[in-house]
């Protein structure tokens, strides 16, 4: 299991200011944070400057990198902004996110294929976030079967994501997430399942506590990849506490 | 799902004093504060006394259900204990424990058969507890057949225990509780899956961290019946919120 941290999201609005003054201190240091916190990669999302997030991605991308050996999840659908980033990485990196949008499937092909990096699928098309577990795993099976053909990646390069929707939108989505995820995890005990799990609760009151839960909850339907912000306090160790219940702890940490 | 309070314990010092001078007064308290708490049964179990539980158990059920119109769960080893503590009963009882052990099975499926009550089968047989989940649903399987046809209970009637050990005894007893559970439940989507779940942190350090999110995964795999102790703040709400995440509350209550 790894931790995706997700605290340097322009939608934030110190991560923002950091990013329009180029502050490169405030943003190591939030990467920093999460590091010590239990990240094992750097979710990077410039999202607020849609749709062209692509020169504060690509700055983002450099400041960390240039000082810390640390994996990025480049986190955007724009392909331009993505390729852009990948110029001029130094580490490692994930693409978040390719779907099954033709358009932009097209758009991103290629530069996996070129850079060799491992990819966030998510699960869904031209039709939209299918509203049933069946469908959104069969999405996920097109997807890595074309990923793996066209894009020269194996499969465990694929990180699928079953997308999480608020519950406060629609409250079957954290059942429907899960059972997903269960159905993900039949497909294949190597591949990676990967979850953007604080979406969960938003709008909803006491969203530390919500998520917290969940992200137990998928962990142990079979996610493997957690996006979250793991400075929050309690989170990391409950995800301990919840290894540990399930078995993968000999020592009770 | 519903909760089976554990309070009226006399491992509690406080509940044996009550129980040898007598105090109704105590124990009708600890029970209206577990009812409170969000307690559906109340667990009463004399274990501290045996092997003559007999006239604790007897007594406890009775200043219990003179005052108070709640299922009392009764909880020994000792079938005289329960045989004699259900000829004074006023309101429903569920009988905890059998098992696939020869001489308590013999000793308790009589009383089974007279009294209709519900029971607790715990899935372990004169060999012991088996090591491993395919053994303990085994024997599960064997206890609803025998139960069934001998006790002339019907399925619903059967309180399956996959039995929780002290994950500080051994690391793997929370995944192997977990993993049958969800063997139970592949089972029939009706059968009750009960659990003595304050076990798993036996010996650990911060158990109510444990426990919560031991009770929220067992729920995920299926248990329906959870013993434990609901005055524990912030328990029943973790559960409420999980029930929340696995769609089971269109409101986010």
């Amino acid at each position: 299991m790894f931790i995706d941290g997700e605290r340097i999201n322009t939608i934030r609005e110190e991560i923002a200011r950091a990013g329009e003054t180029r502050n490169g201190h405030i943003i190591r240091n939030e990467v920093l944070k999460q590091i010590g916190a239990g990240a094992n990669t750097i979710d990077v999302n410039a999202g607020s400057f849609l749709p062209d997030d692509t020169p504060h991605l690509r700055w983002l991308v450099q400041v960390i990198q240039q000082a810390l050996d640390i994996p990025i999840s480049l986190d955007s659908p724009n392909p331009q902004a993505i390729s852009s980033a990948l110029e001029i990485r130094r580490g490692r990196i994930l693409i978040n996110s390719i779907s099954g949008e033709q358009e932009r499937f097209r758009n991103l092909i290629g530069v996996i294929k070129r850079y060799k990096c491992p990819v966030v699928a998510l699960c869904m098309d031209d039709k939209g976030i299918p509203d049933n577990e069946e469908d959104r795993v069969k999405v996920a099976a097109y997807l890595i079967q074309r990923i793996i053909r066209e894009g020269g990646l194996s499969l465990t390069d694929v990180y699928l994501d079953p997308i999480v929707s608020a519950l406060s939108a629609d409250w079957r989505s954290g059942r429907l997430v899960l059972d997903t995820i269960g159905k993900l995890r039949d497909f294949s005990p190597k591949i990676h399942i990967i979850l953007g799990a604080s979406n969960i609760s938003f709008g909803l009151p006491t969203r530390k506590n919500i998520n917290e839960l969940f992200v137990v909850m998928a962990m142990l339907k079979g996610a493997d990849v957690l996006i979250i912000d793991p400075c929050v306090p309690g989170i990391i160790s409950k995800l301990i506490t919840a290894k540990t219940l399930f078995g993968s702890d000999e020592y009770c940490f």
